[in-house]
């Protein structure tokens, strides 16, 4: 197995909201919803940086498709790092999350490990984390 | 907010099998288990490409961090999908996948969209999709 991720997809309970977060909300770049004409075909992707996309997929069709129950949400499982250049941008983000209707769980503050990071849930409660690390050096 | 994303990091129960799992069994680059000389900081990531990295942390640690409740495991939270250049090299990362432990939920069959893939769960119940799409052209 190589080491690559080239997708990352989302549960989401409501797809055009969804969208709408992403896009409107968080300004990710999306073709929008495809794939509506197959049964559980209906899908966004955003273009991430080199060809890495995210994903947000009903609930339903994910289960279906990976032949996993569905089972009630849990924002526990994972956090999606957004790694920022400057202590300022985490607090922007943090805010344009907000302001687009995430739930701001753990404010912005210092880091143990010598950051500057908050955290927030999108509209299905999966976690963000909008992080500056000053040793990671961000190629844009 | 850039169309970014730096790390995914997964909830484990089991720091050291994880690790051993995604390390030994899938074969990712690691440095191995850092940041245990600090509270919750134990922690452990794998190199991606383009400097992306894969991370698994203990799943009371990822929760105390980001100020969420603990919750029961998910399967249908997110999958993460690994694309690959062939049917058989799907074939073959499920094989291997199954050798180091994963459930398979979803033996790889072809998919009405015209690819190939398969899914399975990490020890913590984490989805990955194997997938080739003939759509998708991949770089190495």
């Amino acid at each position: 197995m190589k080491p690559r991720v080239s997708v990352l997809t989302l549960a989401v309970d409501d797809l055009k909201k969804s969208l709408d977060f992403y896009k409107n909300g968080l300004g990710l770049p999306t073709e929008g919803i495809i794939g509506e004409e197959y049964d559980n075909g209906a899908v966004a992707f955003f273009d991430l940086q080199y060809g890495v996309k995210l994903g947000i997929w009903g609930r339903e069709s994910l289960a279906n498709e990976a032949n996993v129950p569905t089972s009630p949400r849990s924002s526990a499982e994972f956090t999606i790092g957004h790694n920022v250049a400057s202590k300022r941008e985490v607090d922007e983000v943090m805010q344009q999350a907000e302001a687009a209707g995430a739930e701001i769980t753990d404010h912005a503050k210092h880091t143990f490990w010598g950051g500057y990071s908050g955290h927030f849930l999108d509209l299905d409660g999966h976690l963000w984390e909008i992080v500056w690390n000053p040793e990671w050096e961000l190629e844009d």
